[in-house]
Parts: C-alpha cells; sequence; structure tokens
C-alpha cells in the first residue's frame, strides 16, 4: 500500500480508534511518518541532476516520495542492508550516504573521498567498501556506525620506481566476507579479506592493462575485470586463487580497428544462462555470447546499436540489452535459445538502466531525458506504467540485499 | 498490503497518533507493539508439536516471538508475500495461516480443505496455491483477502473407468505465473496457468508410478518429480513443453533389492552447482551426483546415513546433508569440487530441517528432539548461537520471496 493512501486512510480511522483504547503500534499520523510495511517490495531510483532519489515500491508501481540531499550523484550505485531497510548511496563526490527507507530519511552521510565510483557490502552485511577515484584505495566503513574500520591505499609502483596511488574499480563482495577489486593504473587486483581479527590483502599484479570495471558471477566464483589498455579480459577463479589471473578472450575490446566508442560498456549485470554468458561487445553493434566452461567465444548476436547493459531476466529466457548514445531510446529483448531479437521498446529518451523484479515479472526501465521510469510486464512487453522522476539513471530494488555481488 | 492487517494496524494506530499530535516516530515503547524495521532478516521456524511459529531475526541470531494458533504443523511449509511482510504457513489440516510478520500477529486463516502437503505463491505474488491430499486437487486463493480464486479438481480415471480424486504433490511456482503439480494416483503432471482471464490446465499423462514430491530449478526452467511407484523420475522441461514429460535417471529409487527406506527424500532443495547437481539416494547411504547438460549419474558420495536434504550453500562450494533415522543427530558437508565429505557435526536430536542465509555466511539447523535451532559459521564450522524452539522442523527466511520456486 502507498505510504500517501494508508495515510489518508489513518486520519479517517482516527475516530474509531479513540474508542478501541489498544496498545500502541509503530504507525502514526504525522505526514511524513514512516508506515509499518514489508521492505520487500522497495526499491530507489537515482535522480542525477538534483542529487535526489525516489523511493518506489514495486508491487503498487509507484514513487513513494522524493529525498534530497545526496550530493553529486552523476555516477552512482546503491547497494542494500542485510535487513533491506537501508540504501547506501554512493556518490561520485565521495559521498557515502544511508537513505532509510522506511522513513524517507537520510540517517548517515559521510565524504569519505573526493571522488568514488561505487562500493560494496560484505557478505554478513557488517561492512560498506567503497572504491576511490581520488586518492585511489578502497575505505571499509562499519555499516551501522558509517565508522571506519579498515583504510587501504592502492598504492602501486610506476614505472618510473615510485610509489602512486590507482584509481579502483570494481569493487564487489565475495564469499567469505572478502572485496574483490581492481586498481586501473597498476594493472592489478586486490582481495581484500574481512573475516579475520584484521584485514589482509591478496594482490594479482599484471592482470592485463588499465583493469576499468569488473563483475562477479552469481556465486561469487568467477571475477571478472574489462581491460581499456588491451582487447581480451582477466579472470579470476577465487575457487582457484592458486592459479593466479588468467586471460579470457582474447579478441574481446576494441580490437585493431579502434571503432569509435561511445562509451564504454557496464560489466555489472552480465547474462548469465545456464552456460552461456551474453556480454555487451566494445564499439561494436553486437551482443556477445560465451561458453562459461571455457570462455570461448561461441556467438555475435547483431544488436541495433552499441550495447551497455546487457541483463538477463531472472528465468534466464530473456536477454534486455540497453545501448549508447545515438541508439540510447531502444532497448532490444534476446530470446536467450534462439539468439534471436525477439522485441524492441521505446521506453524514452537516454535509456540509462534497467532492474528486474526479482521473480522476472516486470522490468523497470529509466529514462533520463524524459523523466520517467517505466514499469514492463516481460511476458507481453505491455507497459504497465510510466512514473515521473528528475533524470533518472540507476534502479535498484532490495531483494539485492540477498545476492551474492549485488 | 493484506487488507485485514493494515486495518488492524490502522486502528490501533489512530489512538496513538490523536494522543500525542506530533509528527511521531514509529518505534514505540509497548511491550508487544511492532516496531518498525525491514524484513529482509527476517524468518518462521515452524515448531510442529505445539502448532506455533518461532518468529526469528537472522541478524541478531535471536527469536523475537513465539505466535500460536496455526492448527496442525506435523508436515507443514512456508511461502513470503512480496513484501516480505506475511508468511503462509500450509498446515496438515488443511490451514491456510498467514502470519504478520511485523505485528506477530495471524490476521488471516482458513481451513481450505481436510488434509495439504504444501503451497507455492504465484510469481506476481497475487495468488496463492494449496496442493491437496483429502480431497484432492488444487485451490488457489487471492494473497490479499485470501479469498478463493481458482479450484482445480486432481480428478483422473481410474483404471476401472471411474473418476477419482488424486493426491497433489510437489506445488511449485513457475514463471509466467503457472503453478506446476503432480498427481499422486494419477501419475501426471499438471501446468496451472494464472496469467489470463480464467486458469488454464495443461495436463502431462503417464509420467511415472506414483509421484511423491517434486522440485523446480533455479531459474524455473525443469519441473523434477520423484516416483515411488517405479525407479527413475520425471522431468519436465518448461522451455520445451511440446516434448512432454521425459524420464530420467533411470536407476534413481529403490532398486531391485528393495531396501528398508526409513522415509523418501525431500527433493525440493536440490543443490545445484554448475552443472552437477547433488541429490539423496533412496535407501541407501549416498549422495548422488548428475550431470545437468544431459542427467547422466556421474558420481555416488558415501555419506554417514540415508540422506534426506541435500542443500547447496548459495555459493556452491559446499552441499549439506541431513539424514533419516537413525542418523538424523549428524549433518555432514560435502565438498563440491571434490565431492569429499569435509565436516561432520552434531546439532542435536532428530535434526529436520536446515536454511542458508540468503549469501550463505551462515546455517541454521533445528533439532526437533533437542528443542533447539543451531546457527553455524559455514566457513569456520563454529557454532554461533544455539536457540530455544518447541520440536522445531522447518526454518524459513525471507528472502525466499525473491527466488523462483521457493
Amino acid at each position: 500500500m502507498p505510504i500517501s493512501a494508508s495515510l489518508k486512510t489513518l486520519f479517517a480511522a482516527a475516530g474509531l480508534a479513540l474508542l478501541t483504547a489498544t496498545p500502541a503500534v509503530a504507525e502514526t499520523s504525522g505526514d511524513d511518518a514512516p508506515v509499518l510495511r514489508g521492505t520487500g517490495d522497495l526499491g530507489v531510483v537515482i535522480e542525477r541532476a538534483t542529487g535526489s532519489v525516489a523511493l518506489v515500491d514495486t508491487t503498487e508501481k509507484s514513487v513513494l516520495e522524493h529525498v534530497d540531499g545526496f550530493g553529486d550523484l552523476s555516477h552512482a550505485s546503491v547497494k542494500f542492508s542485510r535487513d533491506a531497510r537501508h540504501a547506501f548511496v554512493f556518490g561520485r563526490d565521495g559521498g557515502l550516504t544511508r537513505l532509510d527507507l522506511l522513513t524517507g530519511e537520510i540517517d548517515g552521510r559521510i565524504i569519505q573521498s573526493g571522488n568514488s565510483i561505487g562500493g560494496a557490502i560484505s557478505q554478513d552485511g557488517r561492512y560498506v567498501a567503497v572504491g576511490n577515484y581520488e586518492p585511489g584505495g578502497v575505505k571499509v566503513f562499519d555499516a551501522e556506525t558509517l565508522e571506519l574500520v579498515a583504510d587501504v591505499p592502492a598504492d602501486y609502483e610506476t614505472d618510473e620506481g615510485e610509489t602512486a596511488q590507482a584509481k579502483v574499480v570494481g569493487v564487489v563482495d565475495a564469499p567469505g566476507n572478502r572485496f574483490v577489486f581492481s586498481l586501473f593504473e597498476a594493472n592489478q587486483i586486490w582481495v581484500l579479506d574481512m573475516s579475520g581479527d584484521e584485514p589482509e590483502v591478496t594482490k594479482y599484479r599484471d592482470i592485463g592493462s588499465q583493469p576499468y570495471d569488473a563483475l562477479i558471477t552469481a556465486n561469487g566464483r568467477y571475477y571478472i575485470a574489462g581491460l581499456f589498455g588491451e582487447d581480451g579480459m582477466a579472470l579470476l577463479d577465487l575457487w582457484h586463487p592458486e592459479k593466479g589471473v588468467q586471460r579470457i578472450l582474447p579478441d574481446y575490446g576494441r580490437g585493431e580497428e579502434r571503432l569509435p566508442v561511445y562509451k564504454m560498456p557496464h560489466l555489472e549485470g552480465w547474462a548469465m544462462a545456464g552456460d552461456q554468458a551474453f556480454f555487451p561487445a566494445v564499439g561494436r553493434h553486437e551482443v556477445l555470447v560465451a561458453d562459461t566452461d571455457d570462455w570461448s567465444l561461441t556467438d555475435r548476436i547483431e544488436v541495433q546499436g552499441q550495447p551497455i547493459f546487457v541483463m538477463s531476466r531472472p528465468d534466464e529466457r530473456q536477454v534486455w540489452v540497453t545501448f549508447a548514445h545515438p541508439d540510447n531510446d531502444a532497448v532490444q529483448v534476446i530470446d536467450s535459445r534462439t539468439h534471436e531479437v525477439i522485441e524492441t521498446l521505446s521506453p524514452g529518451d537516454s535509456v540509462l538502466h534497467k532492474e528486474f523484479t526479482p521473480r522476472g515479472e516486470h522490468i523497470w526501465i529509466s529514462a533520463r531525458d524524459s523523466d520517467t521510469v517505466t514499469v514492463y510486464d516481460t511476458r507481453t512487453f505491455e507497459k504497465l506504467a510510466t512514473l515521473e522522476a528528475e533524470s533518472p539513471s540507476g534502479v535498484f530494488f532490495t531483494y539485492r540485499a540477498h545476492r551474492i555481488g549485488l
């Protein structure tokens, strides 16, 4: 039930209530007073232009309220607390802001660096890690108090023999209360183990030139980093760390032709369907398919533009693709069995992100320049709702609290 | 939000609201007053002897309260509403009871048949289906009002040419707002499609003798029923319904020797790790391993007793096994890579069920005759907490709201 609706009913019900004289309960009557409700169908939409967040309800398909005060959200991401009550919003300005989804209030905010790109929450929910550009490194905070727990500068030795700090990208959580991340200038992947009394770092060097983003598979086994400085990708098998970082998909990247690349694709949200991985080609109008047993390339699927996000519906039957400029007003749907494009949708201008409901019946798609988030039925492709939001970008639902790597 | 729940709380809340006349804070001090909190770390433990349910908190590793009034819970199971606020408890007496996890109150209860075995909640969260023994069939209820939406008798033609009703087992939800279930005496699998204006049933006949339990894989693709009347299993590929039901694992079952079987193993919770499926042998002290590409048997792992539940840790690195009498005081852990038993634990007498926290850092194990639920760290096997419960059986956490087939 949307907050506004239930409040309205509260006011109406108040007369009756005085007569009952029951023990107090949590629902209150203030205009902005929180309502007792489950948090399993809540989510947030980043409103990048205004530094605000829209709090949404996926059952009612509605915006509950807009919350201000998150700073620069021009490249923001979100993680959720293990009780699915709080959202941790990572802002471009180095801000780490905690939003209480039930009260709609910011109940914690720190500026923890000059410039950050995202973060992760530990398996046990106790720690929030933030990857930083300026200065480079990872800081780990207590999820309850936002106090600094560990500070891991991304120090590396340059070719000139000097010590510098690298930009940190691709921060993910891994089983065993670990965080994994990549160092852009240092060509390294680090594993930060928070399970013991003291944080421990394991470093993998020479993993490839300029890792710029990364993902971890849903079982927390494979950490895969995309490379900006060369073709191919770097893979760390966390079940076999003794093997070190391996190179996979040697032809993956911009290639010899150096096509104009409007935007490097995102790696988070790679579509896995059985033993197939669907992922965005760089610069080409293609979605690529690899066999996850040996990471060999098995197919190239022609699509409408340069793909950015390639995400599989939770039942793995469909793969949904968003695109870079100038094709970013379209979203295409691929059948994961036949590899055919079965639908092209036009949710609005500058489509930036999309999120499935956890069992996959709906998808929410943000269109920044249309100031809308559109909800589709993924079976019929029917438009179910169009919600207003200020320059919406990322869409994140609370089920992520319960998934490795999300 | 179910209407009755919200009204009850509304009436109660209004008194408080009028008296305080301030923008009141939601957390209150009343002894039994509900507290504003996220529902992502809640769960329930079935207390079978007393017909009660223990409401638990997986962050604090504690029992919040015990709630009575669920009837006969001697073989009970639980599903959660899509907002993770309510638990639907399916009792052996045909009772369908809805528990509000925030107030700790039962806010809906119907006796919908004489004897039922379990149920499922639809992909969109609107429908709750119950599979019944007596009389056989499936009833579908509105999740908010508990009103009957569809009544599907399990009619079939007996060998004598008469119409009878079969016991319904293995009810699961499948993508596309469908339910799938098996008819014990009728040797059939039915698919009930709730996505249109009218419910539609598709019947698969002669699927094998006496299906007694079933599971659906995490992506909602394969529905697999165990057979009581013969060896082998029945598999329906929901991506290829035109192929009909196929038979797999022809040697699976009690075999020629007809070993004494203390308890038929449960199928829900089959451990899937990559393209391996780990599942309980029938009557033998073995966990079996099959290749999910062709469902061929690839290994037999010797364990301490007749396995009942074989479940994989969410990161697929470990497989945890409980046993039938007389070995039901032990739990064994198998390494999914090496297939070796790496740990044997003794959580108490008559271990009945276990549940992982959604990212897998902990496991909760119920021991009926010890009246305890024990929480272990799955990495160190350290005992983290021992909670008291009355003859505990099933343990269910709210993350299931967001998974296909759970």
